[in-house]
């Protein structure tokens, strides 16, 4: 039953989805996630090297006021499935339908769109929760000119480390404009996805540990549930590194040569991860090998205690049983030594078949 | 026997095909399908924002007629088994002979071609019948100035919602042209692949279910069934990325920019089909091997079993086959208690084997 | 035995043909294929959309003579192992003796290559021959300005069709250039591998059927016959489609736009090929890995049969033995009813054991 | 356990790393390997064709006042966990913060990139230590204009040949500039891996040995710690071939044409030595199937020798039982040769059923 | 032991390579095979269409005189492993060191270079010895304006063929440039690469044979030889046709138009090589697969003699074993005819056993 589960949370369910946006025109904005209910909350961090002001907005006016000003604003709205509310923010900041439509899509796939005056993109967000279980958000960031508007499904995020430096003045983000809010943004989504990663790691390693000694279907089981994990994971991780290697490439004026730089840093991260993923994924195919290998030795060593039982006593009791007919006519039996002579004949013969397997090296 | 007809139905009969078209000059319109019978049926939408008129004309005369008209007409045949028919229709608004070959030829893999008036693609619908199996329709679309020719084998289709958003004048249909059109019928069936896949996953999920529990003969045959089923579905689809990909990077002036920008949102959505498609592919390869880890536990399990009764009862046996001879000659036969004693070492031995069994995990 | 010869036809015996080569200069002329013997027979078709006429040329002057005239001349050389006669055939029609060594060298992987005044190209045409055996024959084409020059090794071909439609003005053929007659004659090519396709479809899903009932060795043999074919197949078939593409983006004058349209068309053909090649190399292994896990089903219903029959009657065996033992002094043995108590017990565990495993589900 | 020690060095435990990281910005320096503690050790070869000094400089100042010389410098620092004095270092040779960063990120996959006045490249250098264990050290070299700046982990390294090249003026290394000496230290880095190679190589030949003789799951699991070998190897050496290859390309002046020439031939070693990785990959995965056919054959014979066994005296046993039962009327019992006759009738099917094993070919 | 040998062949021992060459600055000469000892012998063909000179000369001035006279000289040195000799006339016809050092090396994988005045190549010779093993042969050939150095291990080659044709003036080879001649080696090297392929088509196809009637743990290790073989003929003959493309490429006026025709020639045979080459990769994993199933068989066999004779015999011998039970009532035994009623029991039983297991198909 909890397996059940598992699997569900796998393989998004899409049926909600299609039935919803069936027959509807492209760009109408439908909430495809599972984190239903509650009200957007809207947090907006306001900074340049000497200001720094934390607002919660009353209402969408005071939201888009912050558009304007000259310090960087980072907009950050948590759920994103009141859909009313997501447009009337998309249409005051001037975003495009088929963008509003994307924002709210959590099955959409990574993807970076250049617009006229923003640069649109979407991520999943991999972390852990405290049940240590991979998490799955998805998360849209608008970069403008002096603001980066953040959409995200839940309140728990990897942007923790990002407002921290934000407001302890740490490292060089107050001194530089919004696509470094940006790429700080991407670089925390990224170095999560190394979180995941080892966790991964540490699994398999431990079901490494467990396939030597103890095959159990369960294992079985585990170890396809890693494969399809990774192969989930993949899917969300996979086209980062295209994405930002286009970053790097765009001559867009949004992102500055200097934020490239660093652009660069986090591309070679893409492909480190994608890399390890590669070696997840064969290893995780060579722990599903070993684990056949492991059940054939496992049954190889029944047959061998079968067999070895089986033809050290089949003969004797063949030889007990001739000694138990009762013909009139059995010389053998009226002999004063012949159970004895039987019983060396029988020790003889277990003694042969214990040394035959012994070179056998069934024993 | 049921099985045969699904076998049927997955691989395409070629035969038939080949048999009416070889020594036939290439251009010479075979209709290749199955659904053979029944008169074309033709049903005109004619609108722009203000008018709406829907005909169901009584010749082709009437029908060419729309090609004239000012307001974009979506032209609906339904039935490509008259071969004469289509090429009236072909001749009338000046189509290709190697188009109307390719309008009735079920087996045309998706493709767009470019011609100087219109340009002509040809796609495969997916969708679920009543009984939930999919069903694959053939369709012809030809984009023209102000017209859209769709040529479909059955009533049945995954237009509906393009029909009501027509005349429900929801969306921005009704106020553009016919490139919108036709990118909106092309939506609507790559947003059916969707429902499709769904489908699909679900099939996988269930079948996931029941290997663990029960792995039978037949469940081998319908993971087998459902590997084919990608594979033939993938056939399909895959090429429809590339076809996209390519409108959106022609020149020619039937598609506005303004349509493109919708069409890179199917291309994304072409996208992330072939990439669940990848990953159900994955997955039934998994099926299979966690099917064959299963058996092979059961195999175990049987063996367990008999080695255990067999390495217990058989050294019993022949300790009670020894007292079964007849000797003259045996003492322990006489002694007051030698039957006890016996019974004891016999009772000796099979908890020996059992501890022995316990200890190997066996039981 | 049998299976030795169709071995010997999958893999050309390469022996006679370096045996024959080794050491000569390239632009030898040697015949490599098995259709030894027999004189070169030479047919020429000569048309164009008012004349037609049919020649069995005498001697090569004859032949050569209708390189010059102003229709349209088939040239249809049948029988390619009269080194000498290709030899005089080629030089007259001044073609490269590179040429020359491949028309006659069954082994040469499908090309097409542009020289000065005309194109060469050799193909594989693959068609079932009457015992429903699939016949692999080397066939070269020579497109001139004006002629069209075919070069086979057998008198059975593909080619009827297009006789046919020169003969009964079907078609556009008559009324078009030496290239359309070269495109028809490819397209016939093209066309028959469908059918041959076709063909291994049928034998690929007589073999899905028996796989489940019946999956003896032999299966699993011809299995691997049908990989074998599907390999060798595709070795012929796959560089068409990059073939026919070159022969598209060409700017020879030899092949005019017109026939171009059409050649987009076998393209389409050949790329379909390709794709149903690969799918049904898809479903060959899935077939031998069906057969695997059936031989293991069939594994596993044996192991039960066995322990079923051993758990259940074993420990009965072993009772029947104790009251068998002759010791003087067994109490049970002499009590009246004590045999029909041995009966109830032997009776209750058969009982026990059958329920034990109709739990289990292996009954 | 010595396992688990294995498997914890095949997989860095990146914990340590995105513990330490998580939050930080982009360019901090933070040591990631596992060999911490220790000072730096910096040791100065500088030379030219006359000079050859060696220094250990006492301060920062000292080490860099060697940037300014004529002479080509070879400063090695040996040790990068003190993060302090790798970015004094680095700030007063003008190095970028995110170079600094990768220098001590012994995570970094390889690579070069080229600034302004300098090229940093980051490589993993492989050799084997005294226990024949495969090392795996970190290194960064910068290439300036007329020094060449290593960072190593630890003092073992691959670059004993280069110094004893330099010190006895062997070879054109002293009369060349300072990309000499960097292509020298790559060069001695990539040679090392066809060390480490042939390591392996032999590994795997003393696997197939034993798999042939042997094949106990022990063998298995070491089939599978090659083939994790091999993958993580290939992460490390993969992507040089690409990096040498840009090397050839670039336009930066402070590679020489000369030294491309060099470069040229590293690039022949790199694309040789991924050859004989995937070769050797293929390999371990021809040892592990090699191995389950192996664990396959032992089966098989263990179940011969238990059918032979069972077939023949379960019968016999059959035979025996029958004479013992106690009917009254038995009439073979009481003749003078019964008994005779039924050892004749047990040994006559004991020699049949060895004729028809014999002749199964099972004996 | 002769299967060590075997491998041992396989897998070219580096060891000695590394041993040598580690720490020695690229460029140094230093001969990489075992067919050491023994001198260079050289041998000079010169020729033009009138004259044909044959040449052993004394020392190197007489070799290096052949550098400067208009015919062409094909000057061709035997045995390689004396490094002092081949760095001498290296020097003396002007070689880059670089060229010298992969002249020795015969690891070196196949590669051409360009050089000012000369292109240097170097390809592996496969041929087959007099017991019908493949000879790998390191052969360097540089192509000079009128003359062909080769650098060949051993007296044995595939060259003799071209120096019967320059003998013997048949074909164009005496009318044509030192191109032709150089194009003349690498076809026979390319053509015999079919024989070699040809020879492991022979082995594939007998171990097809054997593998269904006798598959024994020795056919496995062959298959798993053969399997090997490819790889090994793969790294070799693989990057060939690469090769070859660049040279028909490349605009050196040492590489005339009229030889490029030739090379396009040797081109084709290069590609079909790999194809073959792919296709025997394939049949070998098929073989593989196919050993596989056939133990699966023959295991499914003995475990069906098992189970039919224990099946019948043990239900036998429980019925004979409760009527050998010594209770003092039992009716049954004293009945005039229970023993025969007992045999018609047994009797019928074993005749039910036959019946199911004919109908399970399993007798």
């Amino acid at each position: 039953m909890s397996r059940r589960k598992r699997l569900g949370k796998l393989i998004p369910k899409k049926a909600s989805k299609f039935q919803k946006k069936m027959g509807k025109a492209p760009g109408t904005i439908t909430y495809m996630g599972q984190r239903e209910g509650g009200d957007s909350v809207v947090n907006i961090l306001e900074y340049n090297e000497a200001i720094l002001n934390e607002h919660i907005p009353g209402d969408i006016d005071a939201i888009v006021a912050h558009k304007e000003v000259p310090e960087i604003s980072w907009i950050d709205i948590v759920g994103i499935s009141d859909e009313v509310f997501i447009e009337k923010i998309g249409k005051r900041f001037g975003l495009n339908p088929l963008v509003l439509e994307d924002i709210v899509d959590t099955h959409q796939r990574p993807k970076i769109d250049e617009y006229e005056d923003y640069i649109f993109s979407v991520f999943k967000m991999l972390y852990l929760n405290t049940e240590q279980e991979i998490v799955y958000e998805h998360v849209a960031i608008v970069l403008m000119d002096s603001s980066v508007l953040v959409f995200q499904e839940m309140d728990d995020d990897v942007f923790k480390g990002v407002r921290q430096r934000i407001k302890s003045k740490s490292g060089r983000i107050r001194t530089r404009g919004a696509d470094y809010l940006f790429f700080a943004l991407l670089d925390a989504i990224v170095d999560n996805y190394f979180v995941v990663l080892e966790h991964l790691n540490h699994k398999i390693e431990n079901l490494e540990e467990v396939v030597y000694d103890n095959p159990t279907p369960e294992i079985a089981q585990e170890i396809q549930q890693i494969k399809k994990e990774v192969l989930r994971i993949r899917r969300w991780i996979f086209p980062v590194k295209e994405l930002v290697s286009r970053l790097i490439d765009t001559e867009n004026p949004l992102i500055t040569k200097d934020t490239k730089v660093f652009l660069r840093d986090a591309l070679d991260h893409s492909l480190e991860i994608n890399e390890s993923l590669q070696i997840y994924r064969e290893m995780s195919m060579s722990l599903m090998e070993m684990y056949m290998s492991n059940m054939s030795n496992k049954m190889n060593e029944v047959m061998k205690v079968l067999t070895i039982m089986a033809s050290i006593f089949i003969p004797l009791t063949f030889i007990a049983g001739v000694y138990g007919m009762n013909f009139d006519n059995m010389p053998e039996l009226h002999t004063a030594n012949g159970y004895y002579y039987v019983w060396a004949l029988m020790i003889a013969l277990f003694i042969g078949m214990m040394v035959y397997f012994k070179r056998k090296n069934w024993l």
